[in-house]
């Protein structure tokens, strides 16, 4: 059950530590999720370079793969800078934005897919219902989705890959085989923004850079994530103004606004 | 003659079935026109690898193509995103971002042209002039070109590809043949922010999306922009805060601010 | 010794002639470096096709190359547009950022040094001392590194491509040669924001487009960063909000604020 104390001792560490994150991610959200980074306290990198990508997942605490724009060098470089961070133990978290929307997106994540397990997969319902096998996939996706066939999706998922998966929405379903945790925060703005979901990825993997328990680690990435909206949504007037204080948010959110603002199960 | 009722049900249109809009588009401005496109109510998607270009373009109300940062290979995604827009007619918006400037990009979008005409043309008077043969092409650009001329050359353009040609600037040019529709909203900081041109030509795609009169729809786009700028304008003490206000302007726009605001004809 | 006037008068050129500074620039820095350029005056343009930078460069007041986000083709393109800038007599300034951090961005750094000496190098302690070579390197680097050494690192990188180096940090120390300024503006939250060394290097190149002197250009630029750090800061809350009042700070920057706020030498 998700606890307010582990979420922030995590922060804590995070503050503290500052680790370097890789990111390969689209061209779209890099800006916003550097940013996102390092209000919360980590560095962010973005490297895609097949001639670094090894060297550069080498030193850093977690590696982001988020295909939102791809191409097939980026493909390439994902693969390499995956089986490096697997050979030296680093946490990968996977993004598979718009999986599912076209063919070339749905093969590249399987193709990633197969080469490396990644420790964390963050997705919406729709993306992570895409990646399951046709048989699998029986109850529909997105917003018309029941809560308890996103959890399933997501435990199946989770199954497949001995992953977490961490499913995200009104409320974020957090998986590893049979475990469950539910997060319940957040705020209708959130996706009125670009890049937030591609955010929450890379809290993931900060988070996962501290906490070698990933499947806490996703979690208290979606509490910080949904709590901070929250926050966030207080003094917003729309998307523009949102934007600006959930980085604020981010960057002085305390002990007591995990302990007072944070909704989690009882589903 | 612009309609504020024809405006606010288009805007209604968008916000109610947030139709997709396929972006191939610059790096600069990426982010800023996913956010502008979310904050009006429609849906962005960024893709430009030539493996999906033509079935995520199938799942779009309408395509933007925009030059600004051009290499080879986003040029031939780019034609093949435009052919099968054309093949499954939906409306395609070209951004000549810069042509004139350098021969790549004067060749670019002639390229472009000779493939498929698109729906519709925005670009400002010097990169409209510059798609004109020089024999057409005798009275200057931008700051020096007469509102007479500007006019012209839209004229011109349009009856080159018939299509509809949107010219901005501190008057708004829109042209089909010889329809002519003239925007005077706007605010002297726009031009201070980088990507609004670009988000001038991402909310005319998604106005074509749901008006099937892409002269209207075109006119319509440049007077939600003029108008959200006028109201950033109130707040704004910088380029900063006015771009943070443009996006909250986007998403609370009314009945009342069309109509109370709109400023249009009467040259 | 920096001089308040001088700084000014710097900045009334770039408001009245708005130079055209060329990008070659990092993916998640784009954004934010064109609205640092657009908000104090000068016209930001980024392009990076070896098909155009050749023709894009020619038109520009000054060139930025940084290799944040590198690959083969813009390395090429870097190259290329160097080349043409020397040719022309238009100032470079490059930002190494990340170099030292994997063996691709130091060679890449090499290589283009090697190729032809930029007007300014500017970066981060660790970046400028990774430039050297390993038998100049002797005193550490980042923040470990003590005043006196990150001013020997950057005298001697000077000396080795008869630049001007502009190390920015708590102190910024900008040198040619034996000429050393100090610039102690600035503030904590400014590295909490992506991209605001890269707008230090890009507000670099606007100046050194309207001052042929570029130690002062360099060591202006540094001064109009810090002071507009510092009037940000003012009512920032985090690292969003400063970033937006930052923009609107570079953009209302006046004579008094130069005078009152510049803090330099006194080491």
């Amino acid at each position: 059950m998700l606890n307010p104390q582990s979420v922030w001792e995590d922060i804590v560490k995070i503050r503290e530590r500052s680790p370097l994150v890789h990111n390969i991610t689209n061209f779209v959200v890099m800006n916003t999720t550097a940013n996102a980074l390092l209000a919360l306290g980590a560095s962010p990198v973005m490297a895609h370079a097949e001639e670094e990508v090894r060297d550069m997942v080498s030193l850093a605490g977690a590696l982001v793969v988020n295909i939102g724009t791809l191409n097939p060098q980026w493909v390439s470089a994902m693969k390499n800078a995956m089986l490096k961070a697997h050979e030296k133990n680093i946490p990968i978290v996977l993004d598979p934005v718009g999986a599912g929307a076209t063919p070339y997106r749905s093969q590249t994540v399987n193709e990633l897919l197969r080469e490396v397990a990644p420790s964390v997969i963050r997705g919406n319902a729709s993306e992570i219902s895409s990646l399951l096998s046709s048989g699998a996939k029986t109850k529909g996706v997105d917003s018309t989705m029941s809560s308890d066939s996103a959890a399933d999706c997501a435990k199946t998922l989770s199954g497949m890959y001995a992953c977490v998966v961490s499913l995200s929405g009104q409320t974020d379903y957090i998986v590893r085989n049979d475990e469950l945790e539910l997060v319940r925060n957040g705020h209708p703005m959130m996706p009125r923004v670009t890049g937030l979901g591609c955010s929450a990825t890379c809290l993931t993997a900060a988070f996962a850079a501290v906490n070698p328990d990933f499947f806490a680690a996703a979690s208290h990435a979606m509490a910080v994530m949904g709590i901070a909206g929250e926050i966030a949504a207080r003094e917003a007037r729309g998307p523009g103004s949102f934007q600006m204080y959930f980085l604020d948010a981010l960057y002085n959110i305390c002990e007591d606004d995990i302990k007072n603002l944070l909704r989690t199960g009882g589903e």
